[in-house]
């Protein structure tokens, strides 16, 4: 079953990746991490959701089959070492685009999930597995605490509902593109409210 | 193959997806998380060792196919969030569940790996690792030392030995019900000994 | 498509697990867990990465398959249990043996993953990834800061050169047993002399 058009779902995934790479690549330079290590967080960052959620689906992760999937992450490994002496407010803007890959990926992960079949509560539940995976392992790995727990945040939360809402835009056979990009941005919107 | 019976199977996981799932949202509590944080601690440990296996053997999880895995983690989260206050030994308490879910986890993962045709000695480590993944996940990513690797403590073994008691005995063909539960006893038993 | 034959893939393979089990074991003795966790450490360490690499390509894990994969693990254990009181220079010690199954490991996962119908450049990320995985679980597991992200090492890039030196070999014809092995060779020789 198709939910997304494949250039659309490939499309905005790339930008998710984006998003979730750079996290990962400015987490990467606050800690003084070579660019080796920049790379590889930032890849386990934007790709990491991804993969999990294939691997429990049971399909090959797409960005096995597409090497294109490397591009954002190089891209922004890129972008935050030329720009990062100049970020004033790393920890709100790493926070922003955390937010902005989050609104994306609960939907399209979730979207992802029902094209395999998978019954809907569980596809949202994978769609919110999508949104957090890349941000848990990036902070896992890094030693950080992550976000899903700080106990002042409101995180997860926003994810649950893009994911959930896209799920009912489905069973009311209303998902489309635009009602997705809608979903993912009311979802960054909940979740930028809350830093 | 069928080792126990469907039903059998899901209600055996399931008792043993709310006893783990008690240990995270217990530690959530401790940790002072939010509700939505517990659940999601609670799922990842509840959910987190069967869904390892299954993505190791190579079936869809069965939480995946059956959203009735979710209510013991919802049920879990609930009960500690009434009753924590009146929890005066938080510690005793976690590692109680914690050691049933083991005994159960480890029996079941165990049928669940030869029922797939893996190799009986695979299948009672991938028992172990059903039976121990869950609690390492939830320590991971709270950032607790896992208790896998307490220097002080004898928790990995009272699994091992469960899940060799099982391979061994659907060896000898006398794996039913009763001798798996009587596993899971003795493994709980050995485990809560340790205490 | 075969690359290695069978039983080169898995005499490679052992060695390799056997270098990485050793460094699981070495670390649980000095962080004075006892022999079971010694074991599961060191299980993880040496199994970790294939096993990633197998299940995001979408293969039963060899190591389930073949439980002889077991042996170089318990080999390690036991071989590090008698020494561990004579090795005098206990973390030089340890980054060489790690080096060793980054060798091995960045050249067979790659050529496993390649085997697989995985396209060159996703199969050398896969190689990375088997080279790196099982050291990067041990230290979160064991709550020490990964080497791969640590500022004054050189660690996944030899991983990277020799992952990719095994796929351009492949590409040109040329990846035999003799060139992966030098491959390995190369790959040690550049993350030693970074110690």
């Amino acid at each position: 079953m198709e939910i997304f058009a494949e250039r659309t779902q490939l499309a905005l995934d790339l930008v998710g990746v984006f998003f979730f790479a750079v996290t990962g690549a400015l987490l990467a330079a606050r800690k003084g991490f070579d660019v080796v290590a920049s790379a590889l967080l930032a890849g386990m960052t934007g790709l990491g959701g991804g993969v999990v959620r294939d691997v429990i689906i049971g399909v090959r992760p797409a960005a096995l089959e597409h090497p294109v999937y490397l591009a954002p992450v190089l891209l922004a490994v890129g972008v935050v070492y030329l720009y990062y002496p100049h970020v004033s407010r790393f920890r709100r803007t790493l926070l922003l685009f955390d937010a902005a890959g989050l609104g994306l990926f609960c939907v399209t992960g979730t979207a992802k999930a029902l094209a395999a079949d998978v019954p809907a509560v569980s596809a949202a539940l994978l769609g919110v597995t999508t949104a957090v995976g890349g941000g848990l392992l990036r902070d896992v790995v890094a030693r950080e605490v992550p976000s899903l727990f700080r106990y002042d945040d409101i995180y997860a939360l926003p994810a649950m509902v893009g994911a959930a809402a896209t799920a009912v835009l489905w069973r009311l056979d209303a998902l489309s593109v635009w009602t997705g990009v809608a979903a993912s941005v009311v979802t960054f919107t909940l979740r930028a409210l809350a830093l």
